[in-house]
């Protein structure tokens, strides 16, 4: 089953304390989908410009990414500049060039229309429900969001929401979006705004998940080489919805997996810059993650 | 065996948007002795004024808490005002009267000086040293510290941490202590600094404790109801040091035990002010808040 992913590719300037990389690929689609295609089949919905390297189609093409939804426009890719410092859980912005991102009206692709999972990586609360409404009868929608559509997009934000299965942003993210400090009530609270499950990300503190009735805790692997943040949450959503689309049903057992192989794939993806340490997880490297991961979060059955 | 407990006994003036409350009873040795008390006996070395209300006392002696080392004196008791916002994570010191720590010359009762256990709670780490050297060979040394004398007495507290077993501090002072953002790197390098072990909690986020080797993961208590987050960390150190106490011998279960033991204790802690939630916790209550936190941390056996 294929997981239809709808967010951005982009060109991303990016300074670590670990070194700086001008015009890397990037976008909150492209590490997603990367992702996802560690599992299984994905397809793109999203726009480039002319200066778009075709290596880097050569590289979605390589993973047997469906690009029919992929428009190339005659403007300059959509270009990120950021750097991190100190405990790099934030990232600051130098300069954002939307560029052909401007005209991005996500038109799904007959060859996705029928996915039954579908991602809404970041972008426009608007055009999220725009795509959305264009799948015929997906099983599961899956969206994240950031603090700047919740500041200037709110009202389109929750009407997008109630088309939503299953809500994936960070800690910051749902404390702003529900205007509660605290994640256990803020959680509680994004529910009744559509979703019927939450998934938190919490960088180097791990995830939550909330399934309307129960909380869920996940730790994050232990990393001692973070090198750069980004695609960290895009990498985990993608692997998340990649996961669940290789499943022949789908339990409560199976969306805790699903973010065990979330936390597992991001925590490579921040391992190098853009998809470099990504695009090398194959089945059996994860699997090797999960086993060196298992003892560090089996816990005491009785105290 | 005795829990013997070296740190502070204070009467706090707090806010936080819960409430606001005057003079409660406080302190880093208050805390972690009720805490570690839930298990077994602790003793505590201390100092408090003239105006030390005498109900304290009794309640101090109705957990058949050791008082040999409970030093009265003249002056005035410890007394720390400030208040907490936001996402609670920082308490914002208002004032600090130190009173009769000023004048606090840990000694050693002979009662508690063949403690096998002995946790070293938030007091200076000049004090730290000369109280530790006066156990007969204890079995475990467990000291926590905090940002001030990491800031102001770095040489001082690694000369201590050289006795130390344990290290127990949170992320932000591992961080200090070491100069290093990264939490892997940072309790690596605290290990090289003394202690065999080192714990760190993260509040919200949960606790990482490290062996020198492996590092393991563990999430905190879901809580919708935080109501003053002082003394969740000696708390946790409390009830952390008690557990151990009571085990006939400690392995590295017996560590994760005790690891959860203090991450339940102080879920508690944190849900009222002073010890008015702390003291109502059983064995009996322990065991059932540990049957509701299982099932939300036990993770899936494969991927």
């Amino acid at each position: 089953m294929t997981v239809a992913i709808i967010g951005t590719v982009a060109l991303d300037s990016i300074k670590t304390p670990s070194g700086e990389h001008n015009r890397i690929l990037g976008g909150s689609a492209t590490f997603s989908a990367t992702a996802a295609t560690i599992f299984g089949p994905a397809g793109i919905v999203s726009i480039v410009g002319k200066d778009f390297p075709s290596e880097h189609i050569e590289f979605f093409k390589s993973r047997n990414i469906n690009l029919d939804g992929l428009h190339h426009s005659e403007g300059d890719t959509f270009h990120w500049k950021g750097y991190y410092e100190g405990d790099m859980n934030q990232a600051i912005t130098v300069k954002t060039d939307l560029n052909v991102l401007l005209e991005f009206d996500p038109v799904i692709p007959d060859s996705l229309k029928k996915s039954p999972i579908v991602f809404m990586a970041n972008v426009d609360p608007v055009l999220q429900e725009k795509a959305i409404r264009q799948f015929e009868s997906p099983e599961l929608v899956i969206l994240d969001t950031m603090n700047f559509w919740i500041e200037h997009k709110l009202e389109a934000l929750k009407q997008t929401l109630k088309l939503v299965d299953i809500l994936i942003v960070n800690d910051q993210e749902i404390r702003q979006l529900t205007g509660d400090y605290n994640l256990i009530t803020a959680i509680s609270k994004a529910i009744e705004l559509g979703p019927k499950r939450v998934v938190v990300k919490k960088g180097e503190h791990g995830a939550m998940m909330f399934d309307g009735t129960d909380f869920y805790m996940f730790p994050a692997y232990p990393l001692s080489n973070l090198v750069d943040p980004t695609g960290a949450g895009d990498s985990f959503a993608g692997a998340f919805a990649g996961y669940l689309s290789t499943q022949k049903s789908i339990s409560d057992e199976t969306y805790k997996q699903a973010v065990i192989a979330g936390t597992l794939v991001s925590s490579h993806t921040v391992q190098d810059f853009s998809l470099n340490s990504l695009k090398k997880i194959t089945p059996e490297v994860l699997n090797q993650t999960f086993k060196a991961f298992k003892p560090l979060i089996s816990h005491p059955t009785t105290i």
